[in-house]
């Protein structure tokens, strides 16, 4: 197959402006390439990610232009491959999203410590894609590419679509052909190319990988394939929002879901970027991993003291979580052994619990992934494993208005006629 | 009937510290009660309103006070009838959404000077309510409230619920028995009570109202009854939003949606008071009124040269403007004189064409209520109503995921195999 993963020495894309990003450096064995569309190491097909020069930065210069910044992911500029003028550029903008002191839902956890809920559900498409997409889209300007593209089963289809709408890019998004309407709506609205691929979601991937070796593909930015190392970069955005929104202070502990794996990675680079560049102080925090029990390879690999993670089925109501053989475990088991935190997982029951749970106490409706997290933290609290009396920052990453199905038999507390004496025999008054 | 809507000179509440209120001011015969939960004149019976003691400002101090403040409406507590203490207060602090320069509609559309659209879906329920009732939850908690409630068809009911729970309020949300599974679900997520009343919205309406003059309702507070007052102020907002992101100046036209009309009277307040206050230069701008025809009383009346509006029966998919009688319509009508704007409707087809518009062009998702104002802006461009030289802002209130059902017919491009060769059958290489 003739999958164009790595960069050949004489790529021309190495003149790309994308600001303090220097080149591709290869997560397993150092080797680096110059900036391009490329994901995997021509040494040893390890993943590529970005590299920086953040040499020359003044601690207290650097944080007061972010502090004058736009209130979304662009204030960090200086620390994202992206060009300098990127806010003048037409992107969806997301970020600055409502970090929320969660005092409710601390008094029923008994936490002591503060307890904090960085919730994303505010982003434009209602999830943190949105994040990652506007990365890979800034990516696909440099490179001159003209289409947006993924394979998507849910939020990145729409957050894709919305900002190659808003860009003026062609965006065409491949997903299973059987997908719910609603789900297809989402993602059809912004008026790109929606394909649906006669298969599961594995062969709309293979079926991606086969395009872009093709060329049909050419001149195609997948935001999850040949621009993943800038798309994973924006994840990188909710460790710097976290410790600004808190007075530019490292939290104690963060709950951070798992689906590849690949956001835990990157906020634990964001965390020591802000420690090295001066803008935190140098103190330990530990990172919780989040899962369903139906997709549990990484907590299940945890607990076994396994560096590997064995594939999975998925079944769970968590869908955007549900990556049965997850790109980004290995490293997200050496992070959380390495800052001294966990992996756990929960249960559909538990999920559902901890999103009404979520939505009684702070008024937040979470996508199932957040009452992943939410369920996981009081899990966690409850095993003695997360510690009460430390700041606590637990994510939700989407928006409960996509997956209603999961709270669906929530419903009306009473049903009476439109008579007081109706409202006081229904015990109301 | 003992509905208490009117305030007795004996009234305690006059001690309450809502920051610059000073009292309530009847809008028909000026007549002026201290502050209280009550919202009808005890003269005239006209619809009271704040009434601010803004003397004491200086203009320069005031916009660093309001720049150097929260990105939310708490930023303007200085211009709100709130402590000013209210960001230390849980609260869902909404506001500081997206003001998005809409270059791609602006072409499509012909506009030259300037077209902006204020996103309100990125509120915490993703709807405008969001601001009036985090304004009618302050005015509960400074009159001792401990209930929040409100009748509702949809928006509303959720940004009640959300407010609530994360105040620490008891809520009681009445809504037709009928409603959709979707929409008790998104109101009932939040754990209060949600009754359904065996009637329509008017029979909601009457009981909320009887329930109100009974001791049985008692430290209720209905946003939208005896605490409207306040409530409204939240909608004045949009207005300071909308000047402070486009530099502390005034728009030249603004395009708002009509259901009680009171968001409009409340943009138009909120613009004359930046101008009072200095704020802002003191130039003409137009205020535009957008109603769907199904519902569209207001703009009959204005085409018809009338002061006053005639009642219609609802019959259009734009639900969250679908009021018959709108409250504040004659005071619409007033303003769209005055400032020389005017007041248009447009079909559910167009309403549909001007969602899916939107969201190609600027990769922004609106409820039906976003449809409407961006196809009476459409419609009213080429009836040569709106100057497309001028800078225009539209408003989209709430968010498409709330209404799918509106472009349920939104679907797959193409079904192909996973193949290269069915997918260039299919035309879309």
């Amino acid at each position: 197959m003739a999958v164009q993963t790595v960069a050949s020495t004489t790529d021309s894309s190495a003149s790309v402006d994308l600001g303090p990003a220097a080149a591709l450096s290869c997560r397993e064995c150092g080797h680096r390439v110059p900036l391009g569309p490329v994901f995997a190491c021509e040494e040893c097909f390890g993943p590529l990610e970005i590299a920086y020069d953040f040499s020359g930065y003044d601690t207290e210069e650097l944080r007061k232009r972010i502090e004058a910044g736009p209130t979304n992911i662009w204030r960090y500029a200086p620390l994202l491959p992206v060009p300098a003028d990127v806010a003048t550029k037409p992107n969806i903008n997301p970020g600055w999203t409502k970090l929320v002191k969660a005092d409710n839902l601390a008094r029923e956890l008994g936490v002591t410590g503060g307890l904090y809920v960085k919730d994303d559900s505010g982003n434009p498409t209602h999830s943190f894609k949105d994040r990652v997409v506007a990365q890979a889209l800034e990516a696909a300007r440099a490179f001159g590419f003209t289409t947006l593209s993924c394979s998507s089963t849910g939020n990145l289809a729409g957050a894709v679509g919305a900002a190659a709408a808003r860009a003026g890019f062609r965006s065409c998004v491949f997903i299973p052909h059987d997908l719910e309407q609603g789900k297809i709506v989402m993602a059809a609205v912004y008026g790109g190319e929606l394909v649906g691929i006669e298969g599961n979601y594995d062969d709309v991937n293979r079926f991606c990988s086969e395009l872009i070796g093709d060329p049909a593909g050419e001149g195609w930015g997948f935001v999850n394939v040949n621009l993943r190392p800038y798309y994973a970069e924006g994840s990188k955005t909710l460790a710097y929002e976290i410790c600004e929104q808190l007075g530019w202070r490292l939290p104690d502990q963060l709950v951070v879901p798992i689906a590849s794996g690949s956001q835990l990675t990157k906020i634990d680079k964001g965390l020591r970027e802000l420690i090295e560049l001066g803008l935190v102080e140098d103190r330990p925090y530990k990172i919780f991993g989040a899962q369903a029990k139906g997709c549990s390879p990484v907590s299940t690999a945890f607990k076994a003291g396994h560096d590997v993670v064995r594939p999975q089925k998925p079944d769970t109501i968590a869908k955007s979580l549900a990556i049965g053989n997850p790109a980004d475990g290995p490293y997200v088991l050496d992070i959380a052994r390495r800052t001294g935190g966990a992996v756990e997982d929960v249960t559909d029951e538990q999920i559902v619990d901890a999103i009404k749970l979520l939505a009684r106490t702070e008024g937040i409706f979470a996508e199932t992934a957040g009452g992943v997290t939410v369920g996981v933290t009081r899990k966690l609290i409850e095993a003695g494993v997360l510690d009460p009396a430390k700041t606590t920052v637990v994510l939700n990453t989407g928006d409960g208005l996509k997956t209603l199905d999961a709270v669906a038999g929530t419903g009306l507390t009473a049903t009476i006629r439109p008579t007081l004496d109706s409202f006081r025999e229904a015990g109301l008054a």
